[in-house]
Formats: C-alpha cells, structure tokens, sequence
C-alpha cells in the first residue's frame, strides 16, 4: 500500500462510477495481474479515446468523426429530430434500433436546484436547426423525471410558432413489467392513455 | 457508437471486476467528460502503476519497490508470519492494524477443479522461509472457504517438522454480527470455540 503510484491508481479508479474505493482497490489488483494483457492495452485506449473522441457538432454525440456517423448517415430520416438529455440516451434508443431519425443532444437538464439554465444546454442550437427547416418532427425524448419533463415543457414552448410538430415518449407499463410492482404515477399514467384493444 | 476507439474503451473497462457491459459504457462517458480532470490522469496512472508496481520477491505483496515497504520495516516483528491468498487479502489485514508481523501471499488456492495444484502457489517458497529459521509463528489466514482450509490444511502439512508453531484466524461470530442472519456452519464454529466470560 505504500506504492504512491498504487495509491494513485487506486484514487483515480475510484472516481469512476458503479465503483467505490473497496472495488477500485479489485480492479487494481486485477490490472497488475494481466499487465499485458488488459493493463496496459486499457491505458493505451483510455488516451486514444481521450484524443479521437469527440463530440459531433451537429448533435453532440460522442465519435471519431464530426459531424458523426449518425448525422452523416443518409440513409437516415432527416425530418424527424429526437431530442434527448445526453449521450448514453442515444445509445440506448440506437442500440434499440427503435429510431431511424437524428438526434439533438442537450447535455443534461433544467434543474432550478443544480443552477443549470437553458443557456447551459444546447437548446438554442436546437431551435437553430428547427428553425433553418426540413424537419417535420422532433421527439422529446428527456427522461421521465421531473427535471426532464420540465425541460421537455420548456422545448416545447420554444419551439411553439415553429412549422414542426413535436411529440413526446408514451408513458406507461414497461413492455414485460408487472402491474404490481409498478408506481402509482406509471399505473396512472397508463390508465389515462390507455388504448383501443 | 460507431468509433473504434470508443469501442475498444468500452470493451476493455467492461473487463474490470463490477463493471459490465451497461456500467462500462456509463464509464466511459464519465470519462469523456471529463478529459483533463480524470481521463488523462488515469490512463497515465495506469501505464504508471504497470510499470513500477511489482511483486515483492520475499513476501508477494504489490510495492514500487522490492523488497516491498511490509518486508523492508524493520519495526514489524520478523518472527510472526503471516499466510494469505490474494495481496488483497493482504491490504485488507493492514487497513484493519491487526498485524504487525510480516506477510506470504500465495497468490491463489489449491483448486482440483481449476486445476491449481501445490506448484502453482508460493508454497515452496513458504517452506523455504520457514526453514530458513527466525519465524517463531505462522498464522494461516486463508479464506474460510472449502478451498482456502484445504489450502491451509496442506500447508500445515507442509509445515510439519520443522520448529514453528502454526495457527489460523478464529471462527465465529463476526464483530457486529446477529445470530438471527448466520449461517449454521459459522454458528457451530462459534459455539464450538466458546471462550470462558
């Protein structure tokens, strides 16, 4: 334990998220047993990723090119825009291959508490590119908390007077979840838009 | 998600014990982030720590230096041995201020299953310290697994002639624990080491 350059290891790991000191402590032990291996490959990708990667000016994801694949993708429906609160967001409706459409990145939320304002997220980039035309549609597609239903109320006012119509996610039961491990707000929620069987 | 460099990133954090696939992607966007404050840093502490943590060639520990920081302290008491399996196993003795002795880490268990057989651990190398005189004890602190006491019953074995006394850690009940949530073969352990009030 005496190692500064150990202890340092072991801090820096501990600032990654899902681990804490006692499984930042593991991972260190784990890298120095497969140095070649794992290690020193880990160090290597850490610092190409750190130089390649960055975000796309069109829509803020995260790749090696700019704009990124998705917006330079033609294949994909230009006219419907889904605005989501960050990256991770985008990867998981791509990794759903839910959505064929672009997408809008806002770097996070509106949130009075954290002092976070639109001037902060790209919500003026956003209205920029409504604004500059050939799209049909944007989908908010914030969270379903209250901060990312309050900032998809504040897009939804900017975007008013714009010749777009905008849509938000659906609400409801999660597709295999159980009725009685759901909360009230869901349970509620879907009720109230329940549909035509 | 469609750089390389990202992917290989993700891959390789995805390896470290508690990340998956999921937290791993919530990694690296952690450290996308944060480029200059975590991200760079870390991938230099690691190709750091490779490069000069390094087994200790008296005891197995992990140190900057060898013989590590533990075996070079002239104050610890040469004469009480210490046997764990992992350097984590090692660290966690030290962050307790339990010992003050010194350490052999044997770098695993005996396994039939996994095929780690006698050869494969430090063990000749024990027996060698042992014999080479000036340890009055060893306490055989492996892991309260069937792996870890057959482990330990083989070094006692191993042991046998040479002039040490050899022991293991208590059984029992631990410090803060209810009986109401222990499995039976530690409450038998505890009862069967009972100790006059």
């Amino acid at each position: 334990m005496a190692s500064g350059d150990l202890d340092r290891l072991i801090a820096l790991l501990a600032k990654l998220p899902g681990l804490g000191p006692r499984s930042a402590r593991r991972a260190a032990l784990h890298l120095l047993k497969r140095r070649e291996q794992v290690m020193l490959p880990l160090a290597e990708a850490i610092r190409r990723a750190a130089e390649s990667v960055l975000p796309c000016s069109v829509c803020g994801n995260l790749d090696a090119e700019d704009p990124c694949s998705v917006c330079r993708d033609a294949r994909r429906d230009a006219s419907q825009l889904c605005v989501v609160e960050e990256v991770g967001d985008l990867w998981a409706l791509e990794r759903a291959h839910a959505f064929k459409g672009r997408y809008h990145v806002l770097g996070g939320t509106l949130s009075a508490l954290d002092g976070v304002g639109p001037d902060d997220l790209s919500i003026g980039r956003l209205v920029e590119r409504v604004a500059a035309g050939g799209i049909g549609e944007v989908i908010l597609a914030t969270n379903a908390t209250v901060d990312g239903q309050t900032t998809a109320h504040y897009i939804m006012d900017r975007l008013a007077g714009l010749p777009v119509s905008v849509s938000r996610l659906a609400h409801g039961v999660p597709v295999g979840g159980e009725l009685d491990y759901l909360d009230d707000g869901t349970l509620s929620a879907a009720l109230r838009a329940r549909r035509p069987f």
